[in-house]
């Protein structure tokens, strides 16, 4: 019957082990998390960003650090005020809501995510999860519920990284990923000290908002799945695995330059053409072997670009993702493999740099538990698969248990004014998080 | 012994015939074209937008109307002065300069090329047909050569067309290809009008510009290569048999950009990679029959262009040549053919509209035999080959009788500071332009 205390929690993030021994559950006293009340708030907030003249289904725009990112934390904390919570934010301008809990020495229990968007992104990427978290704490205050675990909400700013990268995200900064130095950066005209002092940060002190392994008891965050797998399969409830890692390269490949009306083919150096059976190549060097790994080529800039000249070089990515990085190893060798021969064949060079590398973020195999044992008791299907898309839960795992929750995108379709998850599987998603915080509570 | 009357020139120029007879050769007095004197002046004449600090290797950027042209312009027309010839200007500024023949009823033999170039481009395409017409029309003078037909030097403005595009070329206006409103058109915030002012043309009459076909007895055009035809075999002389047509068009490859992460790679529909697959296959149509055609894909413009995002988008040209444009049609259409079965196995859309479409200019047989025998008499050997650039001789072309002396350009290299024709290519180029003319005046 003995809890985990904080030092025990320090470095088991990866595969942590809670006491296997669990309490018995909480008398639920009243019931689910009030869904027409989170529609209603998806719906209020979607109007901060959204296109002038629009509708929910034109999607948002509110850019981390933008006006509307500005009014849409505003409207969350006056939320939380009105639920009777005080909004905290810390030097990062992460906002966070607490609800103390029974046992005064315990760790919080921290859930959450964000509501900054992509430019024309939707209304339910971290929004749901934020929203839906806000609603949690609503509920078990309505039926009185009382945890042991404080409880704590959790706003990340910044998580879409669109106008600072990836690097200013509030939740990488919690996880300790940042200097002091990094305020003084300067990206499209704006000091990222600035843009953090724009949502009430304070960059002068940003070291403060890092916060220490085990200084939470476990981290929880409900969000869309952004791919198309629930959907397809009719599965309501995704129970994440994991957060996939991420392998960036950038190729350059060289040819010549030259006339496009005067080179014979047979003495082209065409950098484009080569470029074209790379990215080939790694799609069927991705797609031949089974799994769930995915290979991208999304950029191309081709020099000098003119219909009238033999293209002399381009740039491009390669990003694979997977859970294992035994398996982004393996292929990246064959498309280095592959990208020898097609030089050699079209007389360019290829050459493949290394560009960024995000580790995976494995999913506590307890808190997996926690949140199949919440689906069952909500009498949802529920269904194992890894996340393809980061999260503020890939910084989160870096400081003690994770779990997350997924919900069915329609389409798989995300980063978009289409992006739609039906308003049964937000409520789903909601009352699966409430369950699984109580019986995570009991780990 | 009948001449071609004006008359009988109209109308006959993709195919033109001379009378059969011919003259016996007027006795050449003095001799060959100055060689050194036209290394000094293509010297000279790299200096006019020649890179700060560089020499006559770094190439040269004497953009149509910049002040490098207005300046290469002037050293130009002070060189016909010096040599006794009054340069006149047309509306379209194109630069004239002509010596008066025994026959003062004949049209003149008209000849040339041009002295602007593409931004960074090399200083011997289009200056070394300018600068030794200039040499022949001197050489003439000094061995005190009368020919039957008037001569006149022809200085196009514009060919490059890199600030208004082709449409403004000097030698498109003297063909007729031109209407008053088209000054007023606006590129890159210049006036073509105002553009045309700054070299000492006038708008206002630019109408006058146009010749009429037959105005001239035939066109002649020394250039270099830009190709590596000549300069791979050893052969110092070119016959231009036509400059080919070329066909442009823009594919437009329509997919759904998605999340790089989490969509599956079955579920994929990935422009770039359809792109990709178009490019390949426009280079195995060109290269799957016999000939000299070409084809390129030299531009690509993708939609987001994200390392993250599936391309949504691509836009692509294709660019086909060749002097015969029932193959060109039969290229274009085993490319779509293709490009449907693309489409179909990569879940995209691929339309495929013309862009341009410039017909093939035929040199004129008898002109292309008064070459080979100019070639014969300076003993040099010369080969028959297409045009897979476009010059002013194929404007010239729709006027009357064309044709053109090619003279290799080493490695093909050509748009580049590396750009290099050697100096004895550049004589005997000359030296066959002389000969060729007065041969053609005997026609």
């Amino acid at each position: 019957m003995t809890l985990l205390t904080r030092r025990e929690f320090v470095g088991t993030f990866a595969a942590a082990s809670f006491a296997s021994v669990r309490r018995p559950a909480p008398q639920l006293r009243g019931g689910a998390v009030d869904a027409a009340q989170l529609r209603e708030r998806l719906d209020a907030l979607s109007r901060f960003g959204r296109p002038a003249g629009g509708t929910f289904a034109d999607g948002v725009s509110r850019v981390a650090y933008s006006d509307a990112d500005v009014a849409g934390r505003t409207y969350v904390m006056d939320l939380m005020r009105a639920a009777g919570l005080e909004p905290r934010l810390d030097s990062a301008g992460n906002i966070f809501a607490r609800r103390e809990g029974g046992e005064p020495s315990l760790p919080p229990i921290l859930f959450g995510s964000h509501i900054d968007s992509v430019p024309s992104g939707g209304n339910f990427d971290g929004d749901l999860g934020v929203l839906a978290s806000l609603g949690v704490l609503e509920s078990l205050a309505a039926s009185q519920t009382r945890t042991r675990h404080p409880l704590e909400l959790a706003i990340w700013s910044c998580e879409e990284g669109v106008a600072f990268g990836k690097g200013l995200a509030g939740s990488r900064i919690a996880a300790g990923d940042v200097k002091p130095s990094d305020m003084d950066q300067v990206w499209n005209g704006l000091r990222r000290g600035d843009a953090i002092r724009r949502i009430g940060g304070d960059p002068d002190r940003i070291m403060s908002a890092v916060r220490p392994k085990g200084a939470h008891h476990a981290y929880l965050e409900l969000h869309i799945e952004q791919g198309g797998t629930l959907d397809r399969d009719g599965v309501p409830i995704g129970i994440v695995e994991g957060i996939v890692a991420i392998e960036r390269f950038v190729a350059t490949v060289t040819g010549f330059a030259n006339h496009a009306g005067t080179t014979p083919m047979p003495d082209r150096q065409d950098a484009l053409l080569a470029a074209s059976h790379l990215a080939i190549a790694v799609r069927e060097v991705v797609t031949g072997e089974p799994g769930r790994q995915v290979g991208t080529v999304g950029q191309f800039d081709v020099s000098p670009n003119a219909a009238n000249v033999i293209p002399g070089s381009v740039r491009l990515t390669i990003e694979l993702r997977d859970l294992s990085t035994d398996k982004l190893s393996r292929l990246a060798a064959a498309i280095r493999g592959r990208a020898a021969r097609i030089a050699s064949s079209t007389k360019t060079t290829i050459d493949i740099a290394p560009l960024s590398s995000n580790p995976p973020a494995f999913a506590t195999a307890e808190i997996q538990e926690a949140i199949a044992r919440a689906s069952d008791a909500e009498r949802l299907d529920k269904a194992r698969l890894p996340s393809g898309a980061s999260h503020d839960a890939a910084s989160m795992a870096q400081l003690g248990p994770m779990g997350m929750i997924f919900v069915p995108s329609v389409g798989g379709i995300s980063h978009s004014p289409r992006e739609l998850t039906r308003w049964t599987d937000c409520a789903n998603g909601a009352n699966v998080l409430r369950r699984a915080i109580l019986d995570v509570d009991r780990l």
